[in-house]
């Protein structure tokens, strides 16, 4: 047990994360084998891509375009994976799996659409697959919620889990800029893709949100239950009512468990300013959780980048190493468990409050046929506030809080609303109300 | 090693942490027992009342005044010490480890007076020192620093540690009411002791701030060298004025890795209110961490409470209990190690810019008198503000922003400007500022 004093890693993939891991590696060896008395030894880096430079030096020798074959090696004990994707990243890690070897990934995308698969394979073959960097970036919220919260059932979870739609969001606000300004802004400076969809789209968010509610409640997460809206497109003019109102808006992965099932969805939400949620700027993320023992606690990070992910995946190397010391995983893989199937909540009825902007005919009794239309629905209402439109104009922006409603009530109203005549120029605004802290 | 279902828990101390602990070890059994694969079974209770109602059904054959018999019994593996104080709490936790027993403490003075007899204790006798409940209650803040964030150094760390001192500023900042008004209120709601010294004078939050500086830069600080200023007292004024100015006051704990060595120090200090700390309220607790790797993390949560504290607890008897079934501990307790010892800083080098106010006689070149003694102890002053006195008053108040200073310089010019004849007429109030986020 004392012998095993040096654990070789292998690193796949040397992009953006794998080369912060290969740093990190170098410069903290010192520190890591002060606090975790073994030495994690890098073996090789596997990337198709052995010529260009990462900004990260590295002995040549190390670098391979063969990631099977270092898996296999002898001397690698754990195998991190920071490919991404679903193709080569899942045969990769399957491979090391059912060698036995411990996994370590920051691939949410993997674990959202194949965490079963991975985990059984895992549990199968008595190797560890560990997922710190794949939600959160550096904050260790999967530690948090595996061990820091054990005795925890968690009630609810609300996250920013996208640096890039809350850049985006808190510029919109700050600068009063529109969404189109910043997108074009935040691709210049590198903090959005240049095809920018899994981002803008809640996609990522989505990815995140499954791995948590997976881990907190077990079982995986249909992505179809999830209902899912991006920020494309937001109206520079929703930031500033909202705002006005007492309210930001965030992109917010939501994940409740409720007497109908774990609802899981992903959505621009307004959220008090005072709300712990409300001060999370830029492109940091944070997940507000509710435990039913602890009561709520939150984590705050960046939730992206080379350096804040290479912390996350040393620590869980750091993990790996340390089980594979003590001859064998600490946590039972049924920290994610098959238990009695967890429902999952079908995405038309969760319930919520709800902003919604109608552009609305300025004209007696239009407000009168919207509010009807809602009360129908059995939505109350509760508060309208017409805004000033240009003058003359013959549609005002009507801003309408709603009380408690389904999302399919809602989804009817509108639908409803939208097909009448003369009452609205554009399709409505709709976005999420959260209160509670 | 499969065979070790059961692990016996032995809880020393049956007030409001013991309670809790042993309320969710009976509630939670089966969720533990999904979550890790063993169960935690209560042998017993010590305290010396055995009689009290504590609102927790227990089995009374459970309950012992005879702590060290329930330590030494064989189905006792592993020892919770929720006694607080250090007297019997250090003998009782002596004696479990010198018995190869890991022990669970929520105990921050007994951590801070004797955390080196008791990391070297546990050492030499291969048990485990677990430790999660002594800071910021129910938060995970303990693993987050020792495993989540393993591959960083700790730049530096602020935190509100104390929840007592919280809900009182808080409370005087949203209802303006004074110090004593609040007080009493607390002490009223059971949010503050009858003696209340511990928490509103700073002592509390300087043992916890002890507990992380051992942590994160090994060794042991002197409490000497902790410099600690608490709240009592403070001027509903000084709260407004720093609300005008943009400011929040919190009571912080200040842990930061400088070139002259280790700050630690315990002082109500302005933060701006975009600050992550600023918007911690009531009886909230918050850590904020700046590892070299990861940037800037935050973990919230409540700081103390029967349920929240007994979270933690429960987490610590978990990860205790994982490591006894693995046979062995998994982290070094190097993890607190003795390296090449750490300096801390003495407190008068400390250097900050400062917030002071003036009760100064309204006659020309009074100002001028202050702010040449400033600029002989080259103290630089980034603002002033005269503030509006009552009508005819004699004396004003005037703040003074300054640039970086060192306690030491701060603290001879104050004490220069007091000895000015017909200058001010109070003792100046001085408090921290603190931009970085």
């Amino acid at each position: 047990m004392a012998e095993l004093k040096d654990i070789g890693v292998a690193v796949l993939g040397f992009g953006t994360v794998g080369g912060g891991v290969v740093k990190t590696l170098a410069e903290k060896e010192a520190l890591l084998l002060e606090r975790l008395g073994l030495r994690l030894v890098l073996r090789g880096v596997a990337d198709l891509d052995v010529e260009s430079d990462r900004g990260v030096s590295v002995d040549r020798s190390l670098l391979t375009t063969d990631a099977r074959a270092l898996i296999e090696r002898e001397d690698v004990d754990v195998v991190a994976e920071l490919i991404g994707g679903t193709g080569a990243a899942r045969e990769l890690v399957l491979h090391a799996l059912k060698l036995g070897k411990p996994v370590v990934t920051a691939n949410k995308k993997l674990l959202a659409e194949h965490g079963p698969e991975l985990h059984k394979v895992a549990a199968q073959y008595g190797a560890e697959l560990l997922f710190e960097a794949s939600v959160g970036g550096g904050i260790p919220i999967i530690k948090a919620l595996r061990e820091g919260l054990v005795a925890n059932q968690i009630n609810s979870m609300y996250g920013i889990l996208n640096g890039t739609c809350n850049y985006i969001l808190t510029r919109m606000e700050e600068e009063g800029l529109s969404f189109d300004e910043v997108l074009a802004a935040a691709q210049a400076a590198g903090y959005a893709e240049a095809e920018p969809s899994l981002d803008i789209d809640g996609h990522d968010t989505a990815h995140k949100a499954a791995v948590l509610a997976a881990l907190a409640y077990g079982g995986s997460v249909p992505l179809d239950n999830i209902q899912v809206t991006g920020i494309r497109g937001m109206a520079a003019a929703d930031i500033t009512y909202a705002a006005k109102m007492g309210y930001r808006i965030k992109l917010l992965a939501i994940i409740r468990n409720c007497a109908e099932g774990v609802e899981v969805s992903v959505q621009p939400t307004l959220v008090e300013r005072r709300h712990p949620l409300a001060t999370v700027l830029g492109v940091y993320n944070a997940v507000l959780v509710h435990g039913d023992v602890v009561g709520t606690t939150l984590y705050y990070g960046r939730g992206a980048g080379r350096m804040a992910t290479a912390s996350a995946v040393v620590a869980d190397l750091a993990d790996a190493a340390l089980n594979l010391r003590a001859g064998g995983h600490r946590r039972d893989l049924s920290a994610v468990p098959e238990r009695a199937p967890v429902v999952f909540r079908e995405p038309g009825g969760i319930v919520a409050r709800h902003y919604v902007r109608f552009s609305m005919k300025d004209r007696p009794g239009t407000l009168a046929k919207v509010a009807a239309v809602l009360g129908a629905h059995g939505i109350g209402i509760d508060s309208v506030m017409q805004q000033e439109g240009p003058e003359n104009a013959e549609y005002v922006p009507v801003l309408f809080v709603t009380s408690q409603a389904s999302e399919r009530a809602m989804a009817e109203a509108l639908a409803e609303i939208e097909g009448l005549e003369d009452v609205i120029d554009q399709k409505p605004v709709r976005y999420r109300i959260e209160n509670s802290a």
